[in-house]
Order: structure tokens, then C-alpha cells, then sequence
């Protein structure tokens, strides 16, 4: 089950430290233009060991295109990326070779497969987010040729919350913040809580432009389904809201309900969603990620004869997720929407005669 | 796109104002006990018209089996249900035949699709969720067969939240709350909503006791993720929460980190599911339902030639879809886990070899 | 695993014996005419109980749609479509309860699900095949709409081959035969299998006229991979065909291509399919059905106890099932195409641009 | 579409002249032995320049393993292969770039996707089989484990059918038939059709011994459709048959049924399956290859433009697919095996019951 999508489709494989990981991305129309640059910066964004506020572990995350792409066009045979990974320090992990870390998956991969694969979380690691990434980019080099914009940036870390949303700013920030006004005191925290040896959750935000109305198959292939699918995929993520979310489970119908004129919507408190079929209005999406599980304060554990134990981690960790996160949630509602866009093309006999009609 | 689930998947059809409406139920194991009382109580559990906090439209709900069962027991076959609507009343649409109702996917299905079903909301409405009720049933008898139970009610009505939660006392509520000492001014806040032709939100939480080890495919059909798409895949959902889902992202990693002891987990703020595995502590999910779009009062809107308009509904709607609401989430969520099980099966040869062994 | 396809894509339920049987056909593009006069038409063309070839037990099949089409046009929506049995003589099989019928799916049923649904093969029974005709006269409509014909004849019964092919004259033919010629020594052969209480195999021709160069999906989802999938999951086929088929492996490479003109190719010995995707010209398969394995012979066999039997099957059976299961083949072949069709709109970049530019 | 299976599933990628192919191979079960030398093996058989009768390019065909095996076994996670081309000519292709291949899929992927990838067929290449032999492998450890045994032998070149089946010969051949004393005919056969610049095709038999009861999913995912789209999928197939296949047709229901004596089956006609479903007598099935369409014979064609040519083509191809396809044909089986195993352990309750019994 590592395959997301029904017709424009991914397949990931790798662990954090294993020889490579990478990905298979199905269902490509042929003709997009394959950039392979606007590939490369979207790794960038996403990639370890560019500051102080992320992991010291650095990794080039160079990609390689193995097929699918001939004379820089997709020709509708699958693409394959791989990314051979370089910068493993499995010896981090000889004092927890047997110890399931706190708030990890440890645990759980253990109890499922039968074995573990201590080396850094293995395919559990976030590391395997890279692969998403790549696939991303191959997805927003379609949405572009429609003029479709997905962007993100972080409004919350440490609860600390962005008063204004600026994405045309978030490049600019070491922490993809939305507010620059409040991007030091977001700073100091994620210093303190690195500081601290403890770690810091935060919230990105998801924003898509110019999306056509009718994306999102029902009743079980919903729009905002798919997107929360995709978003609690990722590493961290505990929660997602569509438009305004929770809030509107507080107001009155009047005041949630987006009343209509002849060229908008009047408001938009739905996220761009109604009836899990995009309306045409921005989509909002807000993705809530914990606090990293790996903290370097010694906490209660097991090992794998379940015998309690103290569990200290060494190595190299983000101290807070979210910021990299954005940009893993950005290429997944990419990809939520470039399946989407594909699916959305027969729902009606009008789109059919139109590709077939000689 | 109308079938959910891998192995235990179930296809709805049917519209509010059609014939009838119902599912078919695939990858019942063979051998199931199907008691059609408790089939019937669930649909009772979820049916209109009980009650002055409910829609006043009744519905009968009677669900027959068409096939998948002979002596009582599944066969492993597809089980058929359906549900033949009664009590339609397509003339209270008659006004609005061409009019968009803020805050309802009439306007996103009309472009989807190209064409309009104006009764009732057709496929979009929340009587489509009754055939949910019914394939949710199949699958509690499953997981009943293997001790697990999941159970549901309402934790918030118009932002009033619950302190106390007591699954016990939720039947003996009109409104499920999960607090009695809440139940008076909850009711009361759905109560003033109809009175003054509005409606309120409300939050469902869901809970899972005994859930084994192990379910959860990752990367890409893990635990959460697929409850969170089956959630948001719900009528009127904006928002949903795994564990303490939104505080995660606001504690610091050490008091959100589950530190464990030889017999359990100290804490659960993970919601029972680490790396999108079930790590067999409880289960806990918040669901939250956005107040009903469809209210009494004038609004503005555009009808199909899109000229603006005033929009006032007529008909008999839901205050606060919550509370009925409650009870698919329920549903869902047993569906998720009875296909999870199944998934689960295949982790380890160890498995294959205790199956196939003679 | 009820449900074949990908986009348009049905799911069947129902046993030989129960209440009913049926199915949903999903992702059925809106705005497609659905004649339910032609829909029943194809109804009777597999129903039994026509003449003396085939079996005497008489069904009406009488469809009824339960959703997904409104005022005469599918809606997008999923249609639901039923037929109750009317005519089902379980006390036939009263004297077979406990043994396998050889030939038959009753002791693979019975092993892999642990029980044992009696009446008439439960859901092995080619009863089931009503439900795929009824999906199959979706598709027809959907292909009519882009000048797609399907047609299909008899080539072939009890090794009596026919010499001409003319399927204008197919529906002049009790037993469907494509030469007129060859009809009386061909049902001279039913009759006497009949009679001596045996039975006969035959073979069914499936013709595509004016398919659309590009439908089929490398590599895995090829439409010749999909059409051999669909045919051999058909009741009693044993072997498929596509163009010339076995006669193309004894011939030289020089022999069995077919040149190419500007205006066409020169031959249609690969059946109008290379790679796995049709070239536009004629597509041509031959599907293989077994003589019925319903005889009235006496036969040896085992009863669910292991314990050896002799086995006498009572009731009314086809002795030759190729002439009803033509209709079949064509159904799915329909239903094959509608898939491609859909599944081929986002081969290229191009025909996106078609349908979402405004 | 390059995902093949359900719960086993591969995915593959590559062209014939791209920098790599390979597969990711999602859903093996964690603690299989992974033999790499038992991969690497297969690859072997498979592998083209072994001797005179295949074609003279010589790929070395080594197989890397880049994820989804730590300490020798497989972890759950999905395994990634790569086999980076080595011998690639493409300007072997350079007089025939804008020109269509009679008996190719050049003409057919030029229509689909608008593009062209002229270099020795690109996708549609049988190069892309290696792949799924490398997936193969990974089956047949699975299958190892539980005494199941695929086996695959040529009986039948050029119309020059083996007499006798010797499957523990096949290793000693060059041309891998079943008939050592058929084999110096045949072989000829093959010569004769590569010295006067053509082809011949052939047949493959394919062979399973010892499976369980019960593999094959009713009715839309039975073992012997499945089989029919997994032989079918494979470069140059034009026919299958299960069992008796097309003699079954020509039979009477008597001597086509296999009779039932307590401890098996007195008859194998239907080749181990039954309504869909393996019987546990040995699974036997014939993959009928067409004459290798490169043949270096002047061929009377169109290019691109529509403008018709003449095509002669160079380079180096098998002058009989089929005898390096019999191992594709063989490694296909074993894909549907191991997947049907692992979707019939949901068959019935009382399976479940074993997995999560404590």
C-alpha cells in the first residue's frame, strides 16, 4: 500500500538508511515539459541541514530520472526518481537498537512485520517524504500548464500564531513563516525548545488558486477527503481542517454558509469545498503537526523483550517538523489535485466527445 | 468513485428523492453471524423524525437483504441491502428547482456534471449515509466476532463541550451527548437554533477498545489517514482530530510523547496510532461537523442561468446534523477498522504460514 | 472482488437462488440518453427459456433502475439496476445438497469459504451473467453516443464450424450462429447432446467496429490483457483469442504482421490491438466456452463428507451455454471499452487543455 | 497503469535504451529469505546474446535490490530493483526514427500519447520484462516457503508441437522444450526463420504443482482471468488457454468433466480450476506467442507524417520470442499465486480468527 492516487499515481520505496529511495510517479500525461531544475528546488525547499532551525543532517537529496521523460517531455510511460542517500549515520542508533523510542513507530512496525529496522526509523522516518516531494514537483509541473498555484507556508509554531498570511514572503523566511512579523519569537521557540533538548509542533497552511470548479469524485473520492487522507499521511500530522474548520462547527449555519453572487461566492468559509467538489474559490487547508517525537531528554520505555528500559537518543534531529513539513504537504495536495483534475475529466458525456470528436 | 475500502469495501447508491437507496457489501468474510435486528437498531440509531431536535421527516429505514447471506450465515459473497425511500416529498424543492443553496453542493454538482437532480439534494444529501449505517453494521458484526468495540457520541453542540465522557449514557440521550449534566443547555442551544431558522455545529467523538496491534498500511492506507478520509468523506465535516490531534501541535514534544511501561503506554495523547498503526491502546477520534447549510432564513444566491436571487428553503432539515451525524462517523469507523483487519493479515509469513498450514 | 473496471466500473451481486441480483455501474458519465426499452432488449437476448436450445427454466428479467438516472439521463451518479428471481426451484438441487456436481465450482466454493450455499450454485451460477448484460447496456449506450458498435455471434458449436461470418443475420438465429448455413447441423448437435442427456461446448465471435486509435493502458491494464480478463471470467470460457490468436504463433513473423497503407493496414491479424492498444481497426476475439457441465448422466463425485457418490443432477440446464453466453462476451466487451475510454482521455497533455479550457 | 496485482503487487518502470528499468514490489510479507542469487538466476534464464537461437544483444541484466531487505529478509516495506542498461545502440533505430513498425506498438503509442520515443520501442519493448522477471523472483521465494512450484517449458515452435513434457528437462535446452526429442527440429526451425530474415512464434506451457484449495477471488478477480491478464499483458501473446482450453469446447460435457474420487480429481480437464477457483490439482495453462514482429524483411509501412515507406529494419532480436518469454510467462504466474494467496486469507472468518487469535 505504499501507492497514492487512482490515475495520476505514485509509488514510493526506501528507508531512512538504506541505499536509495525514490519513486515511481504513473499515469503522467505525456507532453508536460519534465524541468528538471524546478525539480531540484523543490527538493531544496524540503532538504535537511540548511540552518540552524532544522536538522544538523545534511543530505543533498540530488534526484535522478531514470524513465519517462525522453527529449525533457513526460511521454506517458511512468517516471522514476531516485535519490541515493548519502549521509547515513546508522551508529546513532546502536543505543536504541533494541529500544522502541517514545512517540515513534517503533513500536508499532515491530509488532506488525515481526522485525525492525533500527537504522533511523527505516521506511517510517520521514526521510521517505523526499520521495513525495520529487513526485510533487512532476505534479505542479502539470498544475502549472493550467495555471493552477499551490503554495504553503507555517502559521503556527509552538501555538505562537501568524496574524497575516504572506505567501509571496514565506521563501524568504528560514522557517516558511507567513507572518514575518512574528517570525522571531516563532524562532526563539523552536531555539529554546532545541535548546531544551525537547522539540516544538507547528501548523502550515495550504493555499490553492485558480482551482476549476468540479474536482473531487463522490461520494468516496471526495476533494476534501482526499486532501485530509494525504495530509495525515505525512509524518506528525494529528489533524487537518478544510476552510475554516473547527470554527465552523461553533458558528451558526447562517454565518458558515457562503451565500452566492453572480460572479463569487461572498465568503469563503468552506475552504473552496462544498460537497467534496471544488466550488472554484481558494482552497484553505490547515495541516497540524506534534511536536518531534525525537527529543533528546531521557524518557520511560521498552525494548523488544519488553523489559522497561531509559531510552536517550543521540543524533541529529528537526526540533520542529512543521517547517519542512509545509513543503511535504504542499506536494501532496499537488498530487491530490493532479489526480483529481485527471479523474474529474468524464463526469460528463460533453468531455468525452470533446477528446474523442476527430 | 463510489466504493470505499481495499478488502472490505462496500459501493453505495441511491438519491434523497429516488426509488430507494442502498449498498452492496464486498469481502465479507464467510461464516458471520448476521443478526438483521441489530443491523435494523443501528439504522434506528441514525433514522429522522425521532425527536423535536431531529429533522421531523420520517423514514422508516427498512433495510432488506438481497443477497450474501443464506442460514443466517455470510458467504463470503457480495451482501446487497437496500432501503426504499418513503416518505419523499419532492414538492417541498419545487421553489429552489433552479436555486443554489449556500453552504450545499447543489452548485458544485450542477458544473461537475452538467445537469441538476434539485430533489432533495440528490446524491449529495445525508440520506445517502442510511446505506453507511447499514454496511457499517456488517462490519460491527465482524468485529464484535473479535471482541472489538467501537462507540461513538457527541462531545460538542454550538461550541458547549462536554467535561465528563460516558459512553454508557449516550443511548439514553436524545441528543447522544456524552455528558448528561451538558444535555439540557445543549439541547437548548439546538432548540433556539430552529426556533429562530438557523442551526448549529457540533463535534462527535469516536472511540475503539481493543483494537489489535498492527492495523494500519503504511505508507499510503495508513490507520489515520483512512479514518480521517472516511470522516471528512461525511456530509458537513470540516475538521478531524487523531488523539489530542490540535493540541499535539501546540505541547512540547516531551508532554506530547507516550512513554511506556512493560504493560501499556503511560499516556495517550497519540490516539492509539503511531507511524498510522494502531499500537492497541484506545482509539480516539474528534469529528467535527460544520452547523447545517440548510436553514430557513433568506439568503443570497444564484440560480442556475446564474441571475442572482433570494434563496428560502422550505422543507424539514436537521438543526444540528451532529447529532445524527454521530452515528455514520461510527459506522465509518468500524468499516475502516474491518478493512484494516483484513489488510493486516498478510504483514508477516508467519500469518500466511498459521492460514495455510493443513 | 465484485467489481471489474476502473472508471466505469460495476460491482454485480445476487445468488442462482435468492431474492434477487443485480448490480451498480459507477462512474457512468452524466448526460448519457438511458433507454431502458434498449437496456431490457438486451435483457432478453440472455434470458432463458427462449426455445429448446437452451435451458427451460424461465425468468422474466425484468430490470429495474433504483438510481443514477433522472428525468432520462444518468446523472453522473452511480446506477443501481435489480432483478428479482421469480422462477427459482430450489427443491431441484434438494437431492445434490451435500455433493459436488463435477465440472461444477462447488467444491472450490465450498473449501474456500467453509460453507456450502446449495440452490442451484449460489453465486458460481451463470444466473449472475443477467447483472453484467444489464451493466454491459449501459456501456452500449455510452459507446452508441461515439458511433462504437458491438456485436457478436456464434462461430463454432460442437466443433462445427461456421464458414461465413454475417452477424446482420445473428438475431434471425435461435442459437445465434454467425452462418446460416451451418445452423441446422449446429443445433441438430444441441439437440442430440440434449437428448442423450450430455451437452456441448461452442465458441463466440466479438466484434468492435470504429474503436479509437489509443485505447488500452500499458502495461498492466493492456485492453487485450483486459478483454482476456474479462472473457475468461465468464462462466465456462477456457480460452481467449485476440485476432488471429494461436494461428499467429504458427506463422512466420512476414505472415502475421500487418503492413501498413496511408490509409489503413494492408491485413487484421493482430484483431485490431497492438501493444496492448487498439490501432482503429475492427477488434476481433474469440472466446471458448466448455460443454455444460450440468448433465444428466450419471457421474462420479464425493459428498461434503469426502465420502464417494454417484451423482445425478434433476432441473433444466442449457446444453450449450456458448449460445446465451455469446450475449455475455458481448456485455463485456462493452463494458471493457467504456473503461478504456474513459481511462484513455488523460493519455496526453493535449486533451486536458481540451477539457478544462474555458 | 504499470501496477500489476492487488495486495502483491509490482510496479515497473524503463524503456529499452532509458538509463535503467526496474520494479518496486509493494505488499511481500516481512520475514521472506531473499536469495539475491536466486534473483539474479532468474534474471539469467531470461536474459538475451545466450546462444544462436536468441538475439545476439547482450544485456547483463544485474540486479540491485535498493530497499524493502535488512539483515537478509524482507521487511514488509516495499523492494526496489534496478537494472541499469548497459548495451543500449540506439542508432540502430536511427533509419527507421519517423517510421512505424509493422506488428509493433510504435504506431499505436504514437496515436496514444502524441509523442514518439523511437529508440527500439521504448516502453513497449520486451525489455521491460526483465523487470517482472526480477518481480518474479521475489513471488517464487514467497511461494517456496509455502512447497508451491511454478514450472514453465516451450511446447511448441513454429507449429512443431513437443509430444512429451519433461519440465525437468527444460534447464538442459537452449530452447527450453518440454521435448528433448523435438528439440533439434525446432531449433532448426528458429534458424532457418533468423537466416531468411524472418521469424517463428511458439508456445509456452506453464505449470503449478501442490496449490492450496481456494486461490481466486469471485467473480471479478478469479484465478484463471487473472492468469488470462497476466499472460496477456506479456509482449507478443495472442491467445491462452486453462486446462484443455479450446478442446474443451469441442467435447461433450461428460468427457469434459473431471469426475471425483475421494483423495482427488480422476481427471485434470480444467486445469486446476474450477468457477474461478483452484481445486488443488495442478494448474496448467498455454501462452501462445506470435512470430517476433522484427524481422529484417523490407515491410511496406507509413511514417509519422502518413506518408508511406518502406521499412527494413536492423539491429538484433530474437527470432522467437517465445522461448525467452516462457520465463516471463512463468514469472507472471507466480505474480498472481502469491497475490491470490495472500487476498484469499480473508476468505473466511475462522482465518481471521487464526491471525489474531492471541
Amino acid at each position: 500500500m505504499n501507492t497514492f492516487g487512482q490515475r495520476f499515481r505514485f509509488t514510493t520505496f526506501g528507508e531512512s538508511h538504506g541505499k536509495a529511495l525514490g519513486c515511481i510517479v504513473d499515469g503522467v500525461p505525456a507532453g508536460i515539459k519534465i524541468d528538471e531544475e524546478f525539480i531540484q528546488e523543490q527538493m531544496n525547499r524540503r532538504k535537511p541541514g540548511q540552518n540552524k532551525y532544522a536538522t544538523a543532517r545534511k543530505e543533498d537529496d540530488k534526484v535522478e530520472i531514470l524513465s519517462g521523460v525522453f527529449e525533457g517531455l513526460s511521454t506517458g510511460t511512468p517516471i522514476s526518481m531516485v535519490i541515493f542517500n548519502e549521509n547515513q549515520k546508522s551508529k546513532d542508533y546502536s543505543n536504541i537498537k533494541d529500544i522502541f523510542r517514545p512517540g515513534h513507530a517503533d513500536f508499532t512496525y515491530f509488532h506488525k512485520y515481526g522485525l525492525r529496522d533500527y537504522r533511523g526509523g527505516g521506511r517510517s522516518s520521514a526521510r521517505e517524504t523526499a520521495a513525495r516531494v520529487a513526485a510533487g514537483a512532476i505534479a505542479k509541473l502539470m498544475l502549472e500548464e493550467l495555471n493552477i498555484e499551490v503554495q504553503s507556508g507555517i502559521c503556527e509554531i509552538d501555538g505562537i500564531k501568524c496574524e497575516n498570511y504572506d505567501f509571496s514572503q514565506v521563501s524568504n523566511s528560514e522557517i516558511y513563516t507567513l507572518d514575518l512579523q512574528k517570525e522571531e519569537i516563532q524562532k526563539q521557540a523552536i531555539f529554546d525548545a532545541k535548546k531544551s533538548h525537547n522539540s516544538v509542533g507547528g501548523v502550515a497552511l495550504i493555499n490553492v488558486k485558480n482551482t476549476p470548479i468540479g474536482l473531487g469524485e463522490p461520494l468516496y473520492h471526495k476533494l476534501d477527503a482526499q486532501i485530509a487522507n494525504a495530509m495525515m499521511s505525512i509524518n506528525a500530522v494529528k489533524a487537518v481542517e478544510i476552510g475554516d474548520g473547527i470554527e465552523a462547527s461553533k458558528v451558526k449555519g447562517y454565518d458558515n454558509n457562503d451565500q452566492i453572487n453572480s460572479d463569487s461566492f461572498k465568503t469563503n468559509h468552506s475552504g473552496g469545498i462544498l460537497g467534496g467538489i471544488s466550488n472554484g474559490d481558494d482552497i484553505n487547508v490547515k495541516v497540524y503537526f506534534k511536536a518531534t517525537p525525537s527529543i533528546f531528554l531521557i524518557q520511560d520505555s521498552v525494548n523488544i523483550h519488553n523489559e522497561e528500559v531509559q531510552c536517550q537518543l543521540k543524533g541529529r534531529h528537526d526540533p520542529c517538523v512543521a517547517v519542512r513539513g509545509s513543503v511535504v504537504a504542499e506536494a501532496m495536495m499537488s498530487l491530490v489535485l493532479a489526480d483529481m483534475l485527471l479523474l474529474n475529466m468524464s463526469s460528463k458525456m460533453e468531455n468525452i466527445k470533446k477528446v474523442y470528436s476527430k
